[in-house]
């Protein structure tokens, strides 16, 4: 199929032309720069909603009622679940498959895992274009789900519109979540799992940690949310959350987030780019297989090895 | 000071010399490659244990009796907490001051704290490269602790010669783990706060998913330890199960995984140092912050916005 014919049917909402085309940027084909040009033109429209937690949160489950949600009220919805997993088989997707069962036959629902593929990188880059695909595809709301809190898992939820995280009572340790810094990424907080002893101490510590924090600069005050996701419990509420953070940043005009998710989505873009470049070059991935394995040796250091990589 | 005289401080083990030099390569400074180089060629004694799990899991008080435990045996030890925390303030270190003050006054223990700076990425390779300046400096263990399961952390934590990673009794939503990818990088299993309800539950769950896998290729059947690290329970036989897979490894001569660990840091540092060379070029910052707000603007599309900076 040429590309203008799968980008038409992708506008139209076709879900096997749209995953074909996630698929295209997910291993950053050569059709990569033709395909995000031309969805990004029509894309612009969707509410991009992050949501993240640890694993155990309770997040899956919560999505797929809050995507329930949205397709009551009519709206198509589409969720990449964000799977940094197996670096050896390349990601396991069995929850994705389970999933897909209960979900998949909606196809005002559109559902993809997107894995990390070896060791070049890309996942945030490719997320955040898989999501554009789905918003030229006219998803109205697009939940992009990330397991756990790693540097590109944070990246990739703050280039949502509204970011939530996902607590459960009585995780302990708590200094950890001040650590893992989701504190400041947080728009809504949920309280998932709320039927659990514990849920006023989580509630009451997160209160005060919110309080600590000063307040954000941009005057939101992050409302916490209980739900019981796997009962249906909370999800309106959520929802109401949802809308509220997206009304008050539009009327906000944040100019300068969008700014910063712009320019985060051009440094990942332009490291990919760099690293294909000089892969690309004849003969340079054997010189790479033969320094790793001189490295591994301890017969050479990694930064005169790169040095002589470059050189080339 | 010079570099040469930082490094031979550094090899003599002054604490203030190391947090120096990490400080260096962490901000990627022009004397990185220099540090680097002289402090590869010391290293390589090390054994490096990597631990990982979910916020809320306990993984800094398991580190922290870990790190005793090893003290009692004389042993030097170095503890990197990676925190890939928040991309507003550059890592709010709460957790990181409480435990300085609990080991910080034995010189034999050097705490450090690696967390994300800015865009520019270069987190794992400022992790790797910390651990090596510990090695070059003497430390016998050194114990690198991730937060979450994201990409970066799963590359840091298969970079260490074993890999624990600590599970909660009652976490629920087991399929989670699975879609993590924890199962194929853990050396050896730890069920912390095994005093909790469900632990039994847990364990038996995590032998069969280890059962289910099939097993590992290298043979290698991954334990799995109970402890309760707040009582100092179970870190003996933790650091037993460390000391045989060490010693399995080494009797197998694992030169393709540590090849593998090689190739990756290769790449890390090739991306970086590429990014580097095009940023550092006259006006391409101001370039690059023109193009974010055209992208924030949507007045551009990101790919064509990138190669817009490498015509320059």
């Amino acid at each position: 199929m040429k590309t203008f014919e799968l980008l038409e049917q992708v506008f139209n909402g076709n879900p096997r032309a749209i995953a074909r085309a996630i698929s295209l940027v997910e291993n950053n084909s050569e059709e990569t720069p033709e395909v995000m040009k031309a969805v990004f033109s029509r894309a612009g429209r969707a509410l991009v909603i992050g949501i993240t937690g640890s694993p155990g949160a309770g997040k899956s489950s919560l999505v797929d009622k809050l995507a329930g949600f949205y397709r009551d009220q009519s709206q198509r919805v589409g969720i990449i679940a964000v799977d940094p997993s197996s670096p050896f088989s390349g990601g396991a997707i069995l929850g994705d498959r389970i999933r897909m069962a209960a979900l998949g036959t909606d196809e005002n629902v559109f559902i993809r895992s997107m894995a990390t593929r070896g060791n070049l990188g890309g996942l945030s880059r490719a997320t955040v274009d898989a999501v554009t695909i789905l918003d030229a595809a006219g998803f109205q709301k697009i939940i992009v789900e990330t397991v756990g809190v790693g540097q590109d898992e944070v990246e990739i939820v703050k280039a949502a519109d509204v970011t939530v995280v996902v607590l459960v009572p009585g995780m302990g340790d708590d200094v950890q979540a001040i650590k893992a810094g989701i504190m400041e990424i947080g728009d809504i907080f949920v309280i998932n799992k709320a039927d659990r002893e514990g849920v006023l101490r989580t509630e009451r510590e997160l209160r005060s940690l919110l309080e600590l924090s000063g307040g954000r600069p941009d005057g939101w005050n992050p409302p916490i949310v209980k739900t019981i996701a796997v009962e249906n419990k909370g999800i309106e509420e959520l929802a109401k959350a949802i809308d509220d953070y997206s009304k008050f940043q539009q009327s906000n005009q944040n100019i300068e987030r969008r700014k910063a998710i712009a320019k985060w989505r051009l440094l990942e873009l332009l490291r990919e780019r760099l690293l294909a470049e000089v892969l690309s070059k004849n003969g340079t991935n054997e010189k790479l297989e033969e320094l790793a394995l001189k490295v591994a040796e301890r017969k050479m250091n990694p930064y005169s090895a790169v040095e002589e990589i470059l050189k080339k």
